[in-house]
């Protein structure tokens, strides 16, 4: 009776498999697009909403679409063959004194020219910008304290937005209060801070690789040592890679942005995480999270926070409104654990403290309740221009390349063939009008060097398909 | 012939002096009064013009008034014996690894205290706060560039702001544009950025004695030393004194606010600035000037910036619109010098960039004029503040307390009895509703137990004067 079941429900299912196979090939899905619903489904074909269920089920354990909890099926760029596979070739390298910086200053710059599609920076706000709401918002904190708006703000910021911040966190299961939230100026100012409560010149910083180059960076401008430790494209470190290499390293602290790394998009298992800050714990090495994309994740719910699993204080969260709301508005913050007091001292001694008027616009505007509603529209926009911007580069760039597939955040991460150095046409691509960001400039060894990072925080449309395509000529180019 | 012209013009300008006393002594005139005009007395009392100013020049001669060019005669407050020597008895001592800060949170805490009198932090704007005008501004900003407002900015600021403030330095004779110019949060990130130019964690740093408590606590966090120079009441460093220093320790940098010390108002005469610099630029010694004051000089003319004498590239200033205009937009500025590319870095990696919307107000503001005509007014309203609060101390310190003359800024140096620990009642006075600054907040070696810094950053009235009251009541109550 089941066996009779399931293999006519196999054919039943099979027809709703090869209709949503069928408008793809013809045009009338795209990546990225909504599937219809169950319901619709079910009733076109006169079939159960189970068995049309089941056909979305296997549709997705093939990789060809994703479901969004409260939201529904989208179809996936039909790029299986081009994935990154979990564990790629790169490998950890010693700790070395980080000297980049050359390509960033360049990746920079072009933001702020009209003529060229930045596809370089990660700017996910760009997608879904809620610029309008926000003016709103800051008229009318202006024209209500206009003279507390000119003042000197506490050191470690606004009480009312550290307590809405404190709430958020407290719905996410973490114990914590207002007070032990540091105002930042973003969160680059953040993990500045964190890296200064804990290390100093010399020390060792253990970080994801590939890793964010602003943290490369600033690891650097601290005359601290960057260790790179091996980053899988789809749960992020390995617990037993990190562990080797804290037996064979003097470690100090480790970096990492487990909630959705820059570039990989990968994503920490919220087990792993756990895993992860109870070995470090133990072995009382501090851990800053780089938290900026955790907000702006694509399937299933909010990663939990580090936080959450500290049991001795040593986690430090970095985190901002820069990737969800208003990277001009330079707000952030740090949970500082144990180090909140230094934390605070360091804050007030290298930049006093952090502009009141943004703040209590941020507030407000998480307040209202629009903020919240806010990042479900950005993270649908993210998702589905993550899924154009896939299919454009299986179309336009070489078979070789392999692409990731990015579990939230704004950039895709791009293996070139291994003989393209992406360095050697980043100028070119500026002069052609598009940028993108030169794998080396992930890694403080230099590696990466055939990698590149595009950025789909964007306003989808022509213009950008058009920048793809150029970047996929290039690539082509420097490929023969 | 001359003899007797001057005889009865001594006569004359007896009288005029014995009216401007009695009125004084009538309570008529008070301290930081203007006095009548020229053309007035002379009217008045049938006497030539060249006469009255004779008076006048005598009376200011003897410290009772003080001239402020395009605006008129000012009374003093009557306190020569209260006036603090030009060298006082504190000593050079030698570098240390700074730890202050326990005092500096309580100090800043209170400023958001609406029950106290916070007279223990320098704000000069408190004095005449441009916010009504500064929100206009923003609101006309904002209905422009919204969707700007919540970009990421670039790394070293709004390019409109950047001419204009090279426009500025241009006027005063400096020779730079606005590509060396570097926004910051504040001159606080412009200083920890210089410093982080030249010098690392152990080296040392000279600076002024007393000195900014902010300073030290920015040295401190950094790792470094500092070396404390002895700096005249008057005129600030003296050149023989640090090259006699320089000659004895390997100083990394000078970082120093020539332009008005805080706490002690000193204000280097222009030539011994430039001394100061040929004499550091033969050593390859960098100077970082704290210029933040310099805007608010009370007699004569703007002191000339450290730059216009670099001739090697090795004099870094830093300011912001803090004092001047609105401490809560965290607008500053760094002119590197050589070091420009790595002070854009060190921004980058530790605070990305600088919020625009402040920028382009401020910016907005600069153009329109108001904010030059704006400082006139605030420099009027301070320097008569200054007078009302040493008449204040005056009347209601003990005698043997001494008080500095300050040459601009917003703040007064006292000296009480050495035996006094001004410290002590720092928290009693808190609780009594009016804050002060101790003294030992400003000496990372903890000398200046027995002074204390008093601001009259404020608008003056009954309040202020019965703050000051609870302050003498305290000093008395220590004294004996």
């Amino acid at each position: 009776m089941r066996l009779l079941d399931r293999s006519s429900s196999d054919f039943l299912y099979q027809q709703v498999i090869d209709y949503i196979t069928k408008q793809e090939v013809n045009g009338n899905l795209m990546a990225g697009d909504k599937l219809p619903s169950l319901r619709k489904l079910s009733q076109q074909f006169s079939i159960s909403i189970p068995t049309v269920k089941q056909a979305y089920v296997e549709l997705e354990r093939q990789g060809l679409i994703s479901a969004r909890p409260q939201s529904g099926y989208y179809l996936r760029a039909k790029q299986a063959k081009k994935l990154l596979p979990r564990r790629d070739k790169w490998a950890c390298r010693p700790p070395e004194a980080v000297t980049c910086g050359h390509l960033i200053e360049k990746n920079y710059e072009v933001i702020h020219r009209p003529d060229t599609v930045a596809l370089g920076v990660s700017n996910p706000i760009q997608a879904h910008p809620p610029d309008k709401t926000l003016a709103r918002y800051m008229r009318s904190v202006l024209s209500k304290v206009s003279d507390k708006a000119v003042s000197y703000g506490p050191v470690n910021g606004d009480i009312k937005l550290r307590l809405s911040l404190a709430t958020r966190y407290q719905n996410l299961g973490v114990d914590i209060n207002h007070q032990e939230i540091l105002i930042t100026s973003g969160a680059q100012e953040a993990l500045s801070i964190a890296l200064q409560c804990v290390a100093k010149a010399g020390d060792i910083i253990a970080i994801e690789s590939p890793c964010f180059f602003g943290i490369i960076e600033l690891i650097e401008s601290l005359g601290m040592k960057a260790l790179e430790v091996y980053t899988c494209t789809d749960n992020g470190v390995s617990i037993s890679d990190l562990e080797s290499l804290l037996d064979q390293h003097q470690v100090t602290a480790c970096l990492f942005s487990t909630a959705v790394n820059n570039p990989l998009g990968s994503l920490m298992p919220d087990k792993q995480r756990q895993q992860l800050v109870s070995m470090l714990e133990k072995r009382n090495i501090p851990l800053i999270e780089d938290d900026v994309y955790s907000d702006l994740y694509f399937t299933g719910k909010r990663p939990t926070p580090a936080q959450l699993y500290s049991e001795k204080g040593l986690v430090m969260t970095c985190s901002s409104f820069s990737k969800t709301a208003a990277p001009g508005y330079r707000v952030g913050w740090l949970l500082a654990g144990k180090y909140e007091e230094k934390a605070k001292r360091i804050k007030r001694a290298q930049s006093c403290s952090t502009a009141m008027l943004p703040q209590w616009t941020l507030n407000d505007y998480l307040m209202s309740g629009e903020y919240d509603r806010h990042l479900i529209v950005l993270r649908k926009k993210l998702s589905y221009n993550c899924e154009r911007l896939r299919a454009a580069i299986a179309a336009d760039f070489p078979d070789q390349v392999r692409i990731s597939q990015p579990q939230g955040g704004s950039v895709l991460w791009v293996r070139c063939q291994s003989h393209v150095n992406t360095s050697d046409f980043f100028h070119q691509a500026i002069e052609n009008g598009v940028s993108f960001a030169p794998g080396q400039m992930f890694s403080p060894s230099g590696q990466f060097k055939n990698f590149m990072r595009i950025s789909y925080g964007v306003q989808w449309g022509e213009d950008i398909e058009q920048a793809v395509k150029k970047l996929g000529k290039l690539v082509q180019q420097y490929s023969n």
